[in-house]
């Protein structure tokens, strides 16, 4: 099975992998919606995307459509889930418990992944050992001990940036693989296997800036 | 200058203007180090970009580099800048101050941007009147009074995704007409002016989980 995968996913261009994201969270609603198959044209229309495209993306993974019938979209929901490491059961751990951290914690992201939250941690004595949506928070000194007792996959990084180079270190050295990075610092990948996906939530300000500058110009306000 | 700017970007195709967010951020950091020009070829390989996918992206706007010298960073940056409205000086307001609502006032990517955060809006009596990063939270019911009195360009919207819909129309009744949207709820866009752009953290969640998963097959984990 997960050689199939491999073999499937090998010729798979970057930014069809960018693409599948957005398929997964529009067909989980389809899902949610009780809709079971759906055609290129239908699922173009919702999407805003050509059906020419979604054909050219689905059929990557191979055979998903069939003529005259459509996308079977729970197959669908269930390939894609695996590509991107859905059906993994990754596990993870927020470090650093501020306002982001809570909002994150707080969040219904990560059980739709399947990527299962099993701690907080910061570096504040007023803020270790509270309870923050059932979670009790650690200290961060403690990391690389939990990391020893339970694999963790993803670190998902909410500290200050000031503070970011220097616990980023001590989640790669706790045997951590991976860091979802929230702090605007660089994190350096010195560390040849780490996997570091950084979060520009100013890029999403910037492409609605854009947006609105354009229009306003063009009804000449 | 206006209409020149409106001339020059008309033929810039969505990529490159999804492009663009990331170039300003290098080119601030140049900026801050004090590095004024820039090569290509450097810059490509700080920003894991080809040289002449730079050169590409850069001549859609005129002219910047020079064979030989190089492209002139302050120019560079002020002319992106201008592109993706940071010289516009727009002004937000967040609509629900949880903790995501409070993690945004807290940040400096507004500043960054050029975006001035003019007040912070709730409905619970708890957090009304409280003070956020300098800002006292006002009832989102004075949203539309407050929005006839001071010009609001963008709401950004940190509500919980069952008010999400009800908070979105109220926001573009006030005459506000972009939604930066934190909310997991799609927000239905009657309104043919209403500019929504929607942030989707999972999606870069999953890129993480895809590398991680392709990353762990490799090393046969």
């Amino acid at each position: 099975m997960r050689r199939d995968l491999k073999k499937n996913t090998a010729e798979v261009s970057p930014a069809v992998i960018n693409r599948l994201p957005r398929y997964y969270r529009y067909l989980r609603e389809l899902l949610r919606q009780g809709i079971l198959r759906i055609s290129s044209g239908e699922l173009s229309e919702k999407m805003n995307v050509t059906a020419s495209q979604i054909r050219q993306d689905l059929n990557c993974f191979g055979g998903f459509g069939q003529q005259g019938y459509g996308y079977n979209v729970t197959y669908l929901c269930s390939k894609i889930s695996d590509i991107l490491g859905v059906s993994n059961g990754f596990t993870s751990v927020i470090v650093g418990t501020g306002n982001m951290g809570r909002a994150l914690a707080g969040s219904t992201m990560f059980e739709h992944r399947g990527v299962n939250l099993i701690g907080l941690f910061d570096n504040a004595p007023s803020v270790i050992g509270q309870i923050v949506d059932g979670y009790q928070v650690m200290d961060v000194e403690t990391l690389p001990a939990f990391a020893e007792k339970y694999h963790i996959d993803i670190a998902i990084l909410t500290v200050p940036k000031a503070e970011a180079e220097t616990v980023a270190q001590k989640i790669l050295s706790s045997g951590i693989r991976a860091i979802w990075n929230f702090s605007s610092a660089e994190i350096l990948q010195e560390n040849p296997v780490a996997i570091v996906e950084n979060v520009h939530m100013g890029d999403s300000l910037m492409k609605l800036m854009y947006e609105l500058r354009t229009a306003e110009e063009n009804t000449g306000r």
